[in-house]
């Protein structure tokens, strides 16, 4: 191995949207129709890593996802990587020209299996854009810059509370991601993944909000009405009002559901699992007396949970008493740890859904979390030629992050 | 028995709406916010019977369902014989002074099952309000009479093609029903029901519109769009378009059930069963490359499905390949007879749904049908002496009408 080589690994967070992103106003610079709002999941249960190293000795630009060598002809990996070069360009003048004449190697790999069928290309594509953005020395925000990856990644790229902005220019300079709050604001806020059992193909969420836009009659007023809810979100995270934040959560992944159910032909992401966990929660919150937990559901059938830290330990038993994990599932509730508590027979009992055992595959305890990270050299993915350290090792588990 | 009595016997039809009613301007008069059009179904398989008698000699008012005795102060009775007594004393004077003033007993039946989740009382009210006018001496339209009893069944008292015009008076005296062209103009238009298992407890349709229009930002939408595509369907009825008449149908179920999930609490009438005949009917009609059948599902998980006739044993032969009736299910197919078809082999082999054993309860044949019918005095329900020939035996498999 001759030549100096240039290297640094980054890590990105997973992030959940309140307010949907669904329908692009702009297929090719990934402009959406409406403004979206998330929450950044902390990486210490979810996270993209990715390492980038620039020398001139190499050949050819090579990309590895968790283990597998891919193409790297990919459009959306050439649109971003062409977008953070010019910023460099921009921003560096001609002192970059010989590093960004080099050929680069990525590795990166997702912590959680794609089973989990959360938006893992949000937090790729961030942590893409973040790390060739550290590679290549530009500064500032580079929401836009994951953008062209994948629309929801422009999110990932801030910690806690995140708003992307719709923007109103043609050329989208202006629809970039903010930070609302840091997660600092609000660390009581905890999520509960509910991973849904026998997965089955979903229409793709590009494809899917394409034929929406272009068939759904109701989503001309789910536009209309996206503004407002916005700001009544925004609202109720600087307020910390939980009981607000859920209304709008779960009337917000209602709507987007809605909508794919208009679109034709019809487009549905939840089963009767889902549902019945949607049903669940509205009766918790009516036994409860006010809101203490929302549900928000993306292009799948799983579950996301918000809820305070407090209620965490009460509403996963009641989870386990309908969901009940046989023998068969190992390690059922991952991440953060629980304690047990004894469930509310007198919720149960006024409850009239089915128990289904193995109904959900596993449950990810997590809470609000920071931005990407940059990580030290010993967390570099490739050895010191530009070879992915443990290709083989990371491809049991975990699947392709972009 | 003493004293004269005055008796009739009638029978009115099902309807199946294919441009949906949901939602009222006007809870007490039944005005509806929008339009809605209906295929009435032939009485030879399904269809509610009422004979009603008025006698000098009877001390109560009193009304058999099914063979059993119900409440007369149910304010749905109530207000339909208020409306058609008044028609009575408007159209005949005073010359009905004595038979008006006559108590009257009520007995009602349906040929089918609850279970079969039709829109029975669409049927029961309609077969009220026909044969009280028919006792009174009504004449002309009674669509606004069946109205107050339940908003649907004002399409049940014509046959073949029906709309029913929301109408602009605030007293809702244009907010009535019309034939669009009799049953015999498109006599190869089939109906396939197809009832659903295990049948859960859903939210009644009042409760359920009612929340609709009180919560959903989409139904504002969908109050805007139903005016054009009344009229489209009108025109493919017209023409006898099956493709468009079939999409028409489809994108107004689909949309139902869009805006009763974009209720808050959202509701949910569809499940995985129901969701997979609709996957099967848009797979089957890609296969044929053009729209062969088209469903419709009102307030519950059943789907009835429209189809010309020599398009039913091909149809047939691939529900029963994927919900397959086990010995259990006894007459799994009712109604018109079916020549068997050997099923489509290269269909199925690119389906992906699976195979559900007693997915479905029963499957009900049946075609377009005419209106209500004046019977016989040998089909009264109720003897000389005013009280029901067989409650008992009635009661067995048949339930409430109303």
């Amino acid at each position: 191995m001759s030549g100096k080589m240039e290297y640094v690994t980054c890590t990105a967070p997973v992030n959940i949207a309140v307010i949907k992103y669904w329908g692009k106003r702009d297929e090719k610079l990934v402009l959406p129709m409406n403004s979206s709002v998330s929450v950044t999941l902390s990486q210490d249960q979810l996270r993209a890593k990715t390492t980038i190293a620039a020398c001139k000795t190499f050949s050819n630009d090579k990309i590895w996802l968790n283990g597998r060598e891919e193409s790297f002809d990919n459009p959306r990996i050439q649109n971003l990587l062409h977008e953070v070069k010019c910023r460099a360009r921009i921003q560096n003048g001609s002192d970059l020209d010989q590093l960004l004449s080099w050929k680069i190697h990525i590795c990166s790999e997702n912590n959680f299996p794609t089973a989990a069928g959360l938006a893992s290309s949000a937090a790729g594509y961030a942590c893409l854009a973040f790390t060739l953005a550290q590679l290549y020395k530009v500064t500032g925000d580079v929401s836009d810059i994951a953008r062209r990856g994948s629309g929801s990644a422009c999110r990932s790229v801030y910690g806690g509370f995140v708003v992307w902005n719709k923007g109103e220019n043609i050329d989208g300079t202006d629809s970039i991601a903010r930070q609302i709050l840091p997660h600092t604001h609000w660390s009581d806020l905890h999520i509960l993944i509910l991973v849904v059992s026998d997965q089955k193909k979903h229409t793709g969420s590009s494809e899917g909000m394409q034929k929406t836009v272009q068939t759904s009659e109701l989503y001309k007023q789910r536009v209309k009405c996206v503004p407002e809810r916005t700001d009544d979100i925004i609202d109720a995270i600087k307020n910390k009002d939980f009981d607000k934040f859920a209304e709008i959560t779960m009337k917000d992944s209602n709507q987007l559901h809605a909508v794919c159910l208009d679109t034709y032909p019809p487009i549905s992401y939840l089963t009767d699992t889902s549902r019945d966990i949607m049903t669940l929660v509205h009766r918790y919150n009516t036994f409860k007396a006010q809101n203490k937990v929302a549900y928000t559901f993306d292009a799948g059938p799983n579950a996301c949970l918000y809820l305070n830290e407090a209620d965490v330990p009460g509403v996963i038993s009641i989870i386990e008493y309908f969901f009940p994990p046989t023998s068969q599932s190992q390690h059922f509730i991952t991440g953060l740890p629980i304690n047990t508590r004894a469930i509310e027979k007198e919720f149960i009992s006024n409850v009239t859904i089915p128990i289904q055992p193995d109904g959900l595959k596993y449950v990810i305890h997590t809470t609000v979390g920071d931005g990407p990270r940059v990580c030290t050299n010993e967390d570099s993915l490739l050895d010191r030629s530009g070879e992915p350290i443990s290709p083989i090792a990371e491809k049991r588990n975990i699947d392709s992050v972009l």
